[in-house]
């Protein structure tokens, strides 16, 4: 890979991962991108993406230029995404760039989406910009692919980015024999835990959790611009109408199988707004489809999705390989017997575990903080339960 | 406290804790000591207690100033622990800085034993040399007692340090239904874990380690100047004489219930250089009284006590509170069903879980190590099965 050439200078790239952060808890379901422009005279305006349906990254640049007065003509812009160039919710950003004038465009990640993807740089250049492109292993190509992996998973896999949160005590376990786990935790775990939600499209529990703990599943332990949708799985539609996480204000989507159609129970839900959502279920006991659950949350524009169940759900998506990151919070006691992180199947052999990559374990007041990555079974190798 | 007066250059402290780590492995049971002697012309010398029954710190000091032919008297010196002054497998070391003719000592940590504590300082003041002793919580202070917690705790609890070895998956199992539990974590949590072997007195297991995983329990990956005693808990004296712990070189003991004496099998095990030991002993299965044991060890001059045995024996320490710290591996995977890290009372409250205070947590390989203090349960606080 060649660098960028010379005219990009590398410091207009600094702190611009930070300026795209600012994007988190605000721009969903759009991808979290910032922008820098700057001007022929040297000055730099910057930006980053809004609420859904408000401005993208590069227009605030270009407002921010405007006010200033700044004549861009000949100036050069950085994006940590490639410029959208279809008509969204907003006019494409690739024609407010090309009538600014500018003469050079650095693009750190071009954007994965099928449909789109090489459009906007092609239309750039159509229209005579330079535009390059950084390696993919440039730090500000990577930390943007981070921080879009729920944007990426549902444009390349057509499903959301899947987060598994969890607290346990040092020997792994989530609750008492007698169902007890509030809270194993700390408050500082509990406030991280809330900024993890916070970036999440939408947070997913069962109705296992809801029975046993009522928790209200939203985001108010940190400051949001937005409430994410609360998901509940409940097969047979029993979730009492008085469960905290029907609530309003803010979305909820109940998920149960097509023929729950207790009608009164139904109608005295969608009356409190809670949005019942058919999805195909088998077996006994009645099991939701969990691919085509995640299939209707993408489709339903939902990147991150944050999973706070119990064994019983964690179990389910991880069997069924759905799982794609652990965030484990990891409290300083041991609890002896009780609940297991997930309801999985004994194995015969230690090499038919689920293989994790470790990616950071951090302390959160008394509490440690792990995160993994779940990796894919090596080719040829175990599958669970052999 | 006040700061040591000006005759003492804070710079004659830097790298003593390192130096005084040089005798892991090599001192036991002595503590771990380094000197530095600063001879009136500005030349240092510097030694480390050397294997039992060889020369203190002190003494090293002394020699490499002598072998360069220095002068000392009105000199200076450093000792991270208060300086011997009883005669014990060697010379007091207080008598030889006083034939020096040294000015000043600083003393970074008076010596815990009730017996000698203070001694060595008052001959050493007696003799006219000027006295200091760093504040407890200065860093040469603290390392040096982090470094020699297993000789404090035999010398102020008449018991050795226990640390708790373990290796896990993420989901707490430290062996599958069927028992296969080598190996849980990569090579290099393995030789990182001999490297904590190296430096305890004694490696313990428990007869239902030896059934299912025969491990050698002994120093072989990484280099080491001697080898732990390896410790065997077998009530019944059941263990099969091929057991690869029990093999030579190095020693071995192996405590029963006092009424075990299978006096063949007693007598073929002697005959490998097994020492027999009895235990008192109580209950149906019968259960080996671990604070005799630890007392016994302690008499035997075990400072650090390394325990790597299965849940049952792993429970056994943490129910009777004789647990110092964990040492904890944490593998990439999730296991499923499988034995826990100990078997423990079922709690009701959350509030009953044993107390415990992370003090590290490091990336290892692909694994991670948890290290962990167990605190004392809070005054009034739930008992375990509470
Ligand atoms: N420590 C923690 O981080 C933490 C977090 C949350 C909960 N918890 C604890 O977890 C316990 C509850 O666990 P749980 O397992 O009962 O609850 P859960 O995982 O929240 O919910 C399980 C339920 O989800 C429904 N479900 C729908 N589709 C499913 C599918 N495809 N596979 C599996 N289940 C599906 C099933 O009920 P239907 O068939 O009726 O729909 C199932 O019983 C409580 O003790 C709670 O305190 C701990
Ligand atoms: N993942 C790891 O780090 C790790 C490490 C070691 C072992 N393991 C696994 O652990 C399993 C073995 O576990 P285990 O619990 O059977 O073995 P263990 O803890 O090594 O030994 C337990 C035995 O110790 C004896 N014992 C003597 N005094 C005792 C006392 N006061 N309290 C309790 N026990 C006492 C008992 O047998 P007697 O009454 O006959 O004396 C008891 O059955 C194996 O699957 C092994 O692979 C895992
Ligand atoms: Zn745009
Ligand atoms: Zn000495």
């Amino acid at each position: 890979m060649n660098p960028p050439p010379s005219t990009f200078d590398p410091r207009w790239l600094v702190g611009l991962d930070a300026l795209a952060e600012q994007s988190i808890g605000l721009s969903e379901p759009n991808p979290r991108v910032a922008c820098r422009i700057i001007a022929p005279d040297g000055r730099a305006f910057e930006g980053h993406t809004q609420h859904a349906g408000g401005p993208h990254a590069e227009v605030m640049a270009l407002r921010a230029a405007a006010a200033a007065g700044a004549d861009l003509r000949g100036g050069s812009a950085v994006v940590t995404l490639e410029p959208c160039s279809h008509h969204g919710r907003t006019p494409p950003c690739c024609e407010a760039l090309i009538e600014a004038g500018l003469a050079r465009v650095l693009v750190a990640l071009p954007d994965p989406n099928p449909l789109v993807g090489g459009r906007g740089i092609a239309r750039l250049r159509a229209a005579g910009i330079e535009v390059q492109v950084l390696p993919p292993a440039h730090p500000l190509a990577v930390a943007t692919r981070e921080l879009n992996l729920g944007f990426l998973s549902r444009m390349e896999r057509g499903r959301p980015w899947v987060r598994l949160k969890v607290a346990t005590s040092l020997d792994g376990r989530t609750a008492l024999p007698n169902g007890a786990s509030q809270w194993i935790t700390g408050a500082a775990a509990r406030t991280d835990g809330h900024r993890w939600r916070r970036r999440a499209g939408a947070l997913l529990t069962g109705i296992g959790t809801v029975r046993a703990d009522d928790p209200r599943l939203d985001v108010r332990l940190v400051p949001t611009a937005r409430q994410p949708v609360r998901v509940l799985l409940d097969a047979q539609l029993a979730v009492d109408r008085q469960a905290r996480m029907l609530q309003p204000p803010g979305p909820v989507w109940l998920y149960c199988a097509s023929d729950s159609a207790n009608t009164p129970h139904r109608a005295a839900l969608q009356a409190l707004g809670v949005q019942v959502l058919a999805c195909p279920a088998a077996g006994a006991p009645l099991r939701l489809d969990l691919e085509h659950l995640l299939r209707d949350l993408a489709a339903r524009e939902i990147n991150e999705l944050h999973l706070e169940a119990g064994p019983g759900l964690n179990g389910a998506f991880l069997r069924a390989g759905l799982v794609d990151e652990l965030l484990l919070y990891l409290a300083p006691t041991l609890l002896g017997p009780g609940a297991p992180l997930a309801q999985l199947d004994a194995l015969h052999a230690l090499s038919g575990g689920l293989p994790l990559a470790f990616t950071d374990c951090s302390a959160i007041g008394p509490d440690l903080r792990i995160r993994a990555r779940v990796l894919p079974r090596p080719a040829g190798g175990v599958a669970a339960g052999q």
